[in-house]
């Protein structure tokens, strides 16, 4: 073959799945018929891409290029990741799904679909993203994390979260429905976040409650300078351009 | 066949596994010796049905009708579940789990087993039900609810959690070990349990308070009418004949 | 064969791992080059060992004596377990996780790797233990509790959390970065631990206070001993030797 293509021979591939070229796809692993697979992107063992279901409009997925799935995998038909979609183990994402660039989602986590989702955007192990959730860009959602969107359960009225641009929502915080997590907020671990935010404030406790600007939080690295925005000290893992934009911003305090 | 089965070629069936007619079973599935599959059920790719273990008394797993197991989920030996069981994806279910009809689980819920559930229970993702649990029916549990039952870990000494019908766990809460959730209680996000219960209340905090009576919270709909008890506004999913049943009971002032 | 070997025929195993006597490997499990698995093991079906990584510097996976790693569980070369690793389903495992004999792990949870585990630890489900920990001897942590590592996320400073001997961490608890939880201490359910602890002492609440000394917590066993130090009354499982070590330490008042 001439694309250049690493199908495993006991992984089961429609023959109406599209497969780019350099693609790779490992053992035991399930394509379905309405997939698209872009170039230069590894499936790993195990995985099930493109399942069914009567929400999805018969929409197809779109697994971008340079992108990578661990195994085990599950992905529904009708969502769409633009390039450099990266994953964990065990990750599952029900339909209409929209998706930039480069997220990475970790072991275990959970998008529930419906829902839209920025560039850059990193969220650990074992999150769980309600339907109807609007998620910005350079977001980082920690372990554990909830996003609720019924205010009375159980009903038909559903009120997604919106998290805004370099926001942090620390481990085993719930957000209820209708929250917004402004712009550059940090919400500390095992929150319960019911009220409205404002930019760049730390959010914590049960119930939360605004505790501070995020640039009195210091660094532990012995330097003392602000920890937030962190767009200031972290870089690991963004391309140069990113970094370069960011620099821009911080330094004309837009950050 | 005549008995309309479509079981997939890399599945592996025991022999001695009882399927009843127009049952679906899925890539890589294995179902073991001690296991019933009632008719028209569908079992997904991955899962592992019958698991064996020394607790289950060598009973077997019963899967009633028209039942739809998603994949990668797992079922050990000496469980019974009515007609309509309905799972999410990577549901692990152990021992001796007595279920009543219409169960659904969502994806990751682990059912730690040795617990007793009534009909038309609702768990969403990632909920821990731990042993000797008693759980009623048309009740709903959200996503990272754990359900303890030991005192003071580790020990021997095991209180499982009760929750009565029509009652409603929000995501994030533990309900520590020997409380009852009473009937038509509500208790809040992120909530840690601790109390006993009145009925139709709202319960919300760590450690969790009595705030209401559930009736008080209002629909956020526009109508302004109460959002408790929820049998009077969310029928999604529920028989007519369930609904009928509700509806009197509402009329009456029952619930 | 006289190895006395059971291996699936769906099983992938390479040619280049070391497998020992009498080990038992499930249907599509996946065996990878760099993996050495002790004598009388048992490897369920769907799991994946020796998954490769660029940072396990090529170090092999190494599975002790007498273990049993249950279905769809994924671990990463470059691990170390001695002797009766016991594990529930769909654990994750990453590369630099040295552990002593006899660690149990329960169903989903997620070791993230670069730690070090003692002996005759036990992990109920869907615990998450962050890179850098250091977890001592005889230590019980319950369903969804968090071990972070960040202490402004997102950053590079990593401070792992240490726990010490005997300690118990209730379920849905979250340990910030660099906290020590000193021997024998027991932490309640759903806390957010961001203090230094002293022994012996239970810990409560969001955030997590001193509340008293662990003795003063009665057995609900009827006898209303204390129920702390739990090695006084909780054996199950452990070797005799085990324990008789534990009654010289008690007699001893070293617990």
């Amino acid at each position: 073959m001439t694309n250049n293509n690493s199908i495993h021979q006991t992984a089961i591939v429609s023959g109406k799945a599209k497969i780019g070229k350099n693609v790779t796809i490992g053992q035991f692993t399930t394509i379905y018929d309405n997939v698209e697979i872009a170039d230069n992107t590894i499936i790993e063992g195990y995985c099930e891409l493109g399942v069914q279901n009567h929400l999805s409009n018969n929409e197809f997925l779109y697994i971008g290029p340079n992108s990578h799935i661990r195994s085990k995998s599950v992905f529904y038909e009708g969502s769409r990741f633009e390039e450099k979609l990266i994953t964990g183990h065990r990750v599952t994402v029900r339909e209409k799904t929209i998706v930039g660039k480069n997220l990475q989602i970790g072991t275990l986590s959970d998008i529930q679909g419906h829902c839209i989702i920025g560039d850059y955007v990193r969220m650990h192990s074992n999150v769980h993203i309600g339907q109807k959730s609007k998620i910005g860009n350079f977001i980082w959602i920690f372990p554990y994390v909830v996003l609720t969107n019924d205010p009375h359960p159980p009903s038909e009225v559903s009120q997604g979260v919106e998290v805004e641009d370099f926001a942090v929502i620390s481990t085993m915080s719930v957000i209820l429905p209708g929250i917004k997590v402004s712009k550059g907020c940090l919400i500390g671990a095992n929150s319960l976040l019911s009220i409205q935010t404002e930019e760049n404030m730390l959010y914590s406790g049960n119930p939360a409650k605004k505790v501070c600007v995020t640039s009195r939080i210091r660094l532990k690295d012995g330097t003392r300078k602000p920890a937030y925005p962190w767009t200031k000290h972290f870089h690991k893992g963004y391309p140069e351009e990113v970094i370069k934009d960011w620099e821009m911003l911080n330094h004309e305090g837009i950050l």
